[in-house]
């Protein structure tokens, strides 16, 4: 990649951005697209826009993002969100404090030293960057301590902000545990490997009497988990049919409305996909099949909690203390049974997750990571060759029918520049989703945990993949002699493979923040496709809510993009520093844009209390880790006498994490109980706790809902006679 | 080392073992030495011996022994002695279970092979026992398939009997904790790290209301530890003042019935040791220092209370359940603030590391492992030395004035089989001592932690210095060259080295078993203490208790010894299957012999309800894991195709102590709530368990014994007043 490409790539990608901006600035303001670009604001029952839109500056969603308080985002996108704006802000001040540093010193130090014909940061000729890279430094000059203190100075900037960070993200946790406000899941522990019960009891009366000989005062009621496989079908079934039937009226209040004859009532055909088969009066039809399945459910229910418990529990106390402190308590001689944990929030339980033993967990556990260990391993395969084979040369040769099209100029100039970057960005939008079934099948209890698990899998996979794969394998073919000669200096091929891809990262992460961000904040998809679903689909209000309904904002996936991020930018920075200002314009424009989506877009799906703050930490600091260890390696490439200065930064780094993690880390594990133990601002209501965990398909229709009670309780003195 | 001297070896380790035994039956037998041979029994307030001690057969303790059921172990001896007694029961049911099978099955295999003049058993010639060992049989012979599934079968006796093993230690431990007695340590716990107080509180109301907060219901009180250094030092003077007063007047009582005239009351000088200065009539002087101390210790003791608080404290709650779920729940948002732990009893709670904070002990804890790796390291050196150097031809080349002397024919035979033994013997006495204080010195809390902590580094030490260092040692001038060229081959070095050694091991197993049991159970050394002491030192009784108070059973160094023996029984038992008659000699003696001083003569000095066992089942493990690596190392040195057949076992043994690990071990860590909320015998005195705490010399010399809680309420109310 030649200058030319890569100013280029920078053009267009600026250039995309500003039309996203403008376009999002135009259609923001009409008011139908107000559910699209302020989804939460209405589910909260706000205006969309404070004051009227029309009178509105296009940018006052930029002012609006910056003076919003981190109470304005938990309030408005909970704690989870404010830890990732915590983490978003920690990344740019590091990268912020190095900048300001690194750049006015080490630019001019690289570019009046004498030239050095040997070192590049690009792989094609780029001699206009390479002058203000420490390539351009001589071997064992002594302007090489410059950049040996710049090492430092990143790695105690980001000691200092991670130590900040790590205190604030645990108080803003004990705040979220301590409010007055009434949370289910602080009131309940999830007990799993129930032992088999013993003769003449039933599971509940075998797991109530057990907790109410541990705790006879605080002990509230237990709800013993079903496997809802059967109830859940049949209610889900009902529930489309209901859907079915308010569309089937909406149509036909539609088409009365407009006049139409009485007799154009809605039909449908009731064969394989509504294609084929008789044709019948849909709401007719609907009522019917309605009316037929509700007996249905209700015997299933029955059948459900009678008959089909399992191994699982949740328990509930009076008192949080008491559930916080149940939750890290041995309960059972045998650790393997009646092990428990803090209750998820209900709607995060995966319940098919509830019954699977503990043993079987662990077994599925390691699985998966071999399962993973192996994706990462034989992935890489590929990857290398896309980086080696995606330069156009390559290209020719592989493929000689694109040759006329290539060799057009313009076009030539854009393919070299975005083919690379294109194919890896595609390449890993295919992973997320893999990773997190994988996840889910460890038997992982709540939806937050298997997230931050697939995160942790996915970050292991793009450093390792993107960042090592492309480092290394970019320069493949270049190191091929020296790595068939001595396959152990990794560390020295990690030293030499990174100069050579310093362009190849610039563009990369310019594209990342420029169109990525670009199309975050003018979010043209989701708009193309609510409209579409408006017009041709949706019939009902609750089709329509659901068509413009916003999700979540997804850090589990996004968090491991940016790491990917910060490992390049720290690793670069002393290499090439020009890469600072192309980082802390990644970050902050990803927390201002993002911070005007959590804001006004998206809803959380769940709330941890910040538990992905942990992992977030270890891994800037297994970034910073991997960024010392290279640096050690480059300064030996450099042949720097004072190199091994360097070894002191790792073992300090794996000593701050041993020390972050000795005093913050367990807090983030388990609730401490001078947290729960505040005071609440009402008694709590036990049944309404208890009953926020029954899952919907268990739920009765009956308006008084007190069937479950009745099952529950028929269940428990009547089972004996009814089995 | 010939067959003679081997032959030698042994006959006189067993003359020695049968003249100590003649010596015991006929020693134990008079009455005057039963408070040496059965203390624990006296101190209990049972009588010496059941039925007479006169018509008693001398063998009867053998039977006694055999028949004592675990219930009579633990009654006697407490929990931690029973499994010490599952050990030594475990072990020599893998080695019984092994030789059965081994003994008849290996020796014919090897004795018939064709004659292998390439190994050695020893380093001297051997050639009787050589044949019976697997170094006979030629390499690549398929009669090595009977090895190859001897160590199948020795690893497998070895995981159920490890199995059953922690099953039955962990049901002991439950019912250990489970009993209706009360347990003044099961009603508290150990509060550390304390943070500053607040303006215009006091450190106890400050813990106090910590603890309120979180506990309304169940908190009972909090101890504040103090600094008792200065109040420890006045009642130590003031102690030593009262023996010695008593003994005065023992003096001053016996002179009057033996009818010496009234003036001749005992005197004392008050100079330097009591060598010099005035003399002094001894009865009035130490009354007056001890009325002079009485007072002093009294304000001593207000002074600490009140001010010399430290950051840690023992809080009691009413009940079991909430005493144990409080020592393993986390309490303070910062993990290394009012950390909590079980508290230890009050019999074995080391004060002075109370007040060691968070941070501190991580540090003296990696410190104290460096200080002990540096040491395993350094004496790995004069080891390898003395089993280099400790044979005669060897001294006498170093030595040579000695020759006259060893070259006498019966001398040279018995000095060639105990030199090195000896030495090692010696050489290993030194340590425990050293490896306590800096196991101490980590900051644990409790003795019995303590005990296990060095006990933990004296396994490593003897395992890596005494058992590798002479193996490889042994060797080493012989495999000077394989070193040299390779010195990554430790699995070979292993498997060569050990063949050659065999002997040596053979005979200090017995050495170990005749002569250090036979010491044991005729208890010759504390005899004569006891009885020199009795004429020429004591006057008083207590004295004189004192001079017979028998010890712990000690099995913090009992135990690395036995693993030494279980690892080189285990490591020899398929290269040279005679070495498993002497391991069960060994555990079988082991077992009888103990277990008559446990019921008869130790007395424990704490409870830990057995927390050794995870230390012993893993360290069995990791010897049989050893084993494993060793043999297929061995196997590979005899060019055996199928060898790699081995490698399952090591990986099967690490899992099983994964599983194991995961099942038992957290009820060694913690109490289960199941264990702990069994009911009481008795709604518990909880003043009492209170006192129970109170150290020693801040207990109050007046009668009522309310001194303590004066202080400590004065100093709550109106601590702001007095200071």
């Amino acid at each position: 990649m030649d200058f030319n490409s890569f100013l280029t790539s920078l053009g267009t990608s600026f250039l995309i951005f500003v039309v996203l901006m403008l376009l999002f600035a135009w259609l923001s303001k009409k008011p139908g697209n107000a559910v699209v670009y302020y989804p939460n604001r209405i589910l909260k029952g706000l205006d969309p826009v404070e004051g009227g839109s029309r009178t509105r500056n296009p940018f006052a969603w930029i002012h609006e993002a910056m003076s919003a308080s981190e109470q304005d985002v938990i309030s408005m996108s909970g704690f989870d969100t404010a830890v990732y704006f915590v983490f978003l802000g920690t990344v740019l001040g590091i990268l912020v404090l190095s900048g300001i540093v690194l750049l006015p010193v080490l630019l001019p130090v690289s570019a009046t030293s004498g030239k050095s014909t040997s070192a590049t940061t690009s792989n094609g000729t780029f001699s206009e960057l390479d002058k203000l890279s420490m390539g351009n430094i001589p071997e064992k000059s002594p302007r090489l301590w410059g950049n040996l203190l710049a090492v430092y100075w990143v790695s105690f900037v980001t000691y200092y902000l991670l130590w900040k960070a790590y205190k604030h993200v645990s108080g803003l946790r004990a705040d979220a545990l301590m409010t007055p406000e009434l949370k289910p899941e602080q009131f309940a522990i999830l007990v799993r490997d129930v032992p088999p019960v013993l003769k003449g009891q039933t599971k509940k009366e075998h797991v109530d009497s057990y907790f109410k000989t541990i705790y006879p005062e605080k002990f509230y009621r237990s709800m013993v988990v079903t496997d809802n496989k059967e109830v859940n079908k049949i209610w889900k079934e009902l529930e489309g049919y209901k859907k079915k039937l308010a569309r089937a009226e909406a149509i036909y209040a539609q088409s009365k409305a407009t006049g139409k004859p009485e007799g154009a009532r809605p039909t449908n055909k009731i064969g394989f996909l509504g294609l084929c088969g008789e044709k019948v009066d849909s709401i007719e039809y609907y009522n019917g099949k309605i009316n037929e399945l509700i007996p249905k459910l209700e015997e299933e229910q029955k059948v459900t909690l009678r008959e089909k418990q399992l191994d699982a529990a949740l328990v509930f106390f009076t008192n949080r203390v008491t559930a916080a402190s149940a939750a890290q308590s041995l309960h059972a001689q045998m650790v393997d049974k009646w092990t428990v944990v803090d209750a998820p929030e209900p709607r995060q339980v995966i319940w098919t997750n509830l019954k699977i033993k503990f043993f079987q967990r662990q077994v599925r556990q390691y699985v998966v990571y071999v399962i993973v260990a192996l994706a990462i391993l034989f992935y890489m395969i590929p990857i290398g060759f896309i980086s080696a084979l995606t330069t156009l040369d390559n290209l020719k040769k592989l493929i000689p029918f694109i040759k006329p099209v290539v060799n057009v100029k313009a076009l030539k100039t854009v393919l070299e520049a975005y083919l690379p970057q294109i194919a890896l960005i595609v390449f890993l939008a295919l992973l997320p989703k893999l990773l997190f079934f994988l996840s889910k099948a460890e038997g992982i209890p709540s939806l937050s945990h298997a997230v931050r698990a697939a995160s942790g899998k996915y970050f292991y996979f793009t450093v390792l993949n993107v960042f090592i794969g492309v480092t290394v394998g970019g320069t493949l073919f270049t190191t091929l002699k020296t790595i068939e000669k001595n396959p152990n200096s990794t560390i020295d091929l990690l030293a030499t493979g990174l100069p050579g891809n310093a362009t190849f990262f610039l563009t990369y992460v310019a594209l990342k923040f420029f169109v990525g961000y670009g199309l975050e904040l003018s979010r043209i998809v989701p708009l193309i496709i609510y409209h579409l679903k408006r017009k041709y689909l949706c019939k009902t209000e609750a089709e329509l809510k659901e068509a413009w309904c916003p999700g979540d904002l997804g850090y589990g996936t996004r968090f491991p993009g940016d790491m990917l991020v910060v490992t390049i930018v720290l690793c670069y920075s002393v290499i090439a520093p020009l890469i600072i200002p192309f980082g802390v314009v990644y970050f902050g424009l990803g927390w201002l844009i993002l911070r005007n989506q959590a804001l006004k877009v998206y809803v959380p799906a769940y709330e941890s209390y910040g538990r992905m703050w942990p992992h977030m930490h270890t891994r800037i600091l297994a970034a910073l880790i991997l960024y010392q260890v290279t640096m050690f390696g480059y300064f030996g490439a450099k042949k720097f006498f004072y190199a091994p200065l360097l070894i002191p930064l790792p073992i300090l780094s794996l000593l701050f994490g041993y020390v972050c993690s000795k005093k913050f880390y367990r807090f983030f594990h388990d609730t401490a109980l001078e947290v729960a133990s505040h005071e609440l601002k009402e008694i709590p209501n036990m049944d309404q706790i208890f009953r926020s965990y029954i899952p919907p398909s268990l739920r009765s229709e009956k308006s008084d809902d007190d069937q479950f009670e009745d099952a529950l309780s028929q269940q428990v003195s009547r089972s004996g006679s009814f089995v």
